[in-house]
Formats: C-alpha cells, sequence, structure tokens
C-alpha cells in the first residue's frame, strides 16, 4: 500500500468546484467536479478505485495553482509514469504538477498547517481577454494605500464570524491570519491571504469589503467595526469567484 | 464620417481567425471569425453596417494582444460611450482596449509599418491548466542560448520563402526582419519577433525550427543552410497556433 500526494493545478471555469457542492447533487448538474475527473482519470490508469482527498474544497469557478491531494494504492506504478499518464489523459485545464510519495498516515486536509490564497482584481476601464476567467474585472477606482492599512486589521487570531458566509452549518470562527497583503501591479491588484483555516467564503468576503473601502463607500475605520461585530450583514458583497485562486497549502 | 481606429486583445480559441480563413466558407464551420462577431455588435450599437479593416489576418487559434482595426461610421456616438457598449456586448474572450479617432484616409492594413508577434513556448515536464490555450507545452530540454545565436542570423532583409506556408499563392518573399529575440523566464521560453511583413505562417515555421535547433536535432549551423536554400522542405514543423501572439502593430 502507498499513499501518494500530488499537487494539482487547475482552471476552475468549467468545474462544479474541487467536489460536489453542499446541498447540490452532482447528476443534476452539467458540470463534473474536479475531484471526480482526477478519480475516474486514476481508476482508469490503476484499474482500481480511488477515494481522493484534497486539502480542502474549493467552490465552482475558484482555481488552483497547488490545490494538494492525496490517495492510497495498491499498484506500484513509477510515479513519473503515472504523472504523465494523468496529464495525458486529464483535460487541458487539471494539470498535475508534482507526485509525491507520502508517510502512509499524511492526510492532505488533517496536516494542513496554513493555506495561502490569492484574490485577483482587474482594476482598469477595459476588461482583458485574455484575463476573463481568472480575475475580477472592476472598472472603478480604488485606493489600494487605504486597502493595504485596513487589510492589516486583520492580522493575527480572530472571531472571524462577520466574513462568513450566513447559510453555513456551525464551525469555529476563530481563525488567524498569518500574512495578509495587498499588492499593485499596473492593472492588477493581488490581495494574498494565508491563515491556518477559513470559514466558507471568507476570502470572498473580505476582498469584497477591502474592495468597498478602496472604493471609499466604508470608512477607512470600518474594517474593525465589522470584524468585532460578527455581523454577516455590515460586511460588503462576496467577491466573484473566478477571482479566487488557491496558491500554496503548507504542512 | 469618421474614421475610427480599435485596438482588440482577444483569445483566438474559440475562433476561426481574425478572418474566415482561405478556402473556408463561413457557413460550413460552427467557429465564428473575431471580424464577424465585432462587426455584428458594432452594428447592433451603430445602427449601420460597418467595414472593419484590420492590420492583418490571424489563423485560428492565435491570439492578439492589440490588434489594430478601423472602420468609417457616420455616427456621432463618444468614443468612450461606444467602447463601453462594445465591451459589455462582446463575448469575454473579446476585448476593445482603445478607440480613437484616425485621419480619414488611414488603412489598418496599408499603413503598417511592422509588427511584433510573441510566440510562447512552455517548457518543463508537465503542462500548465493556466496557459492550456495561450502556449505551446513542449516537454523537451531546449538549449536556449543555441536558439539565441541561431535566431540572430534571419536579422535584417531576407528571401524568408522557406518559412513560408507551401500552399499559398504568389507574394513577395523578401521581408525585413528588424528584431527577434528568444527569451527565458523560468518555464517559458518567449520568442519575439518583429518585421515590416510576414509571409503566411513564417513565425510558426521559424519558431518550429527553432525548436528543432534547440532540441539539437538540427545542427546550429543549419539555419542560414535553411534560409538560403529558400526550401520549406528542410524547415522545421509549423509551431502550433496556439503559442502566437500578435503584440504590436507600428504605424
Amino acid at each position: 500500500m502507498r499513499n501518494l500526494k500530488l499537487q494539482v493545478e487547475y482552471d476552475g471555469t468549467n468545474y462544479c468546484g474541487w467536489q460536489v457542492q453542499r446541498g447540490q447533487k452532482s447528476q443534476r448538474h452539467k458540470k463534473l467536479s474536479i475531484q471526480e475527473v482526477i478519480e475516474k482519470t486514476l481508476r482508469k490508469i490503476l484499474q482500481e478505485k480511488v477515494n481522493l482527498i484534497a486539502s480542502g474544497r474549493t467552490d465552482a469557478g475558484v482555481h488552483a495553482k497547488a490545490q494538494v491531494a492525496n490517495f492510497k494504492t495498491n499498484s506500484a506504478i513509477p510515479l513519473e509514469k503515472l504523472q504523465k499518464a494523468l496529464n495525458g489523459l486529464l483535460p487541458d485545464d487539471i494539470t498535475i504538477s508534482k507526485i509525491e510519495e507520502a508517510a502512509l498516515n499524511f492526510h492532505s486536509r488533517f496536516a494542513v498547517k496554513s493555506k495561502l490564497y490569492r484574490y485577483t482584481i482587474l482594476n482598469r476601464p477595459f476588461p482583458s481577454a485574455f484575463l476573463a476567467n481568472t480575475a475580477y474585472f472592476y472598472p472603478y477606482p480604488l485606493n489600494v494605500k487605504i486597502m493595504q492599512k485596513e487589510a492589516r486589521k486583520l492580522l493575527g487570531r480572530h472571531n472571524f464570524k462577520a466574513f462568513q458566509a450566513s447559510d453555513i452549518q456551525k464551525r469555529n470562527p476563530i481563525k488567524t491570519i498569518k500574512k495578509i497583503e495587498v499588492a499593485k501591479e499596473k492593472d492588477l491588484i493581488y490581495i494574498d491571504i494565508e491563515a491556518d483555516g477559513f470559514l466558507y467564503n471568507m476570502v470572498r468576503n473580505i476582498v469584497g469589503t477591502l474592495i468597498e473601502i478602496g472604493r471609499t463607500r466604508f470608512s477607512s475605520e470600518s474594517l474593525n467595526r465589522i470584524l468585532y461585530s460578527k455581523d454577516r450583514r455590515l460586511a460588503g458583497p462576496t467577491a466573484p469567484a473566478k477571482g479566487l485562486c488557491l496558491l500554496k497549502v503548507r504542512y
């Protein structure tokens, strides 16, 4: 028995997410999940059923530069051969960028120390044909300095209930943001957030709030107020999925 | 009467090219041309038929960062309003990045001084989900230094018949390459070629030949031999369309 750890890059545009989403049945939807596409391809190659465990789900339209997933197999196939076979059979928008053998007790979800997400905003008056699926086109001026200054207030251990999607089961809303950076490169604004865990839609709700602040529709002191209120209704709208990308999972 | 000059960015993946291609009838193909999509959208906005003239055609699957096209109109619509209307109605993979008023006698094709194309190669053992449509995935090692050295031999005024698609009507094969650069950034190799004009498939045939040289399947002195032979059969294969992008048109 081997425990194989995959690093997966995907453009999530054409999928319903990493996994079939909450409250949805796969059959009702035309879009497949990334997990089932990889599992089916693995089954074809290895001639055995595999159960793929990822570091966490990503929503429909969300991308990953380096999602991590593991599965157990009895196959002795060499790793390089498996990687080539996978990349040959998988659709173009899902790529296996690394395969390695992990300890038998390694679990992609339970072992996560932190995850780093990047949200990309295209901030100029006209959209981009090349970034249509991977950036949120926002044509109105944003004050990046205020966004940078405000974002820092989220650093550290807090109750992030105000940035949690309202329609979700109870989980511990206390998370630690280890890094949060707002950077501008030409027409692109990158918002990088690394935390030991994320609530449902947490990055997209933080980004939506930072955009309201950058637009100066929210005052520059509003972030603390929203955070401490624990009230989702005070935060900004949920930013669109397509701007979000899972950059790195740390173990 | 006004003569309006558009700068157009497009991901050519879903189109049959800028224009319906040689020997093809639009009706027989499911894919539309970029030109007809923009013309139809202009007609919808301006309520008049327009005839869009580009700097030149691009083939099916070829992209543009800044294609230039012009058309004449009797409409007095403000340019900013027209740009917003176009970007609102065009599909996501076609974007109008600039509109300006040109002299009445400006002609996008006849007035071209030079065009700059970029060819992008993803050179690593595994593909990329994000570059599946915009780079040529080439997994075998390439000697970039030899490619750089050889590429320079094409600089200047030459008969480029050896790099012309064989199935084409006669045109003057004498062109001047003003710039040719091979650059490597991490896993990406960029081949930039600027010339006063290009023969059909010329960039893709030069790239295909440079790849054979970088792979050391062609000797390092072979480029001169191929160039002077004027024999297409000696050059390398035509590199795939998806790696090619029209970066800039100079007037």
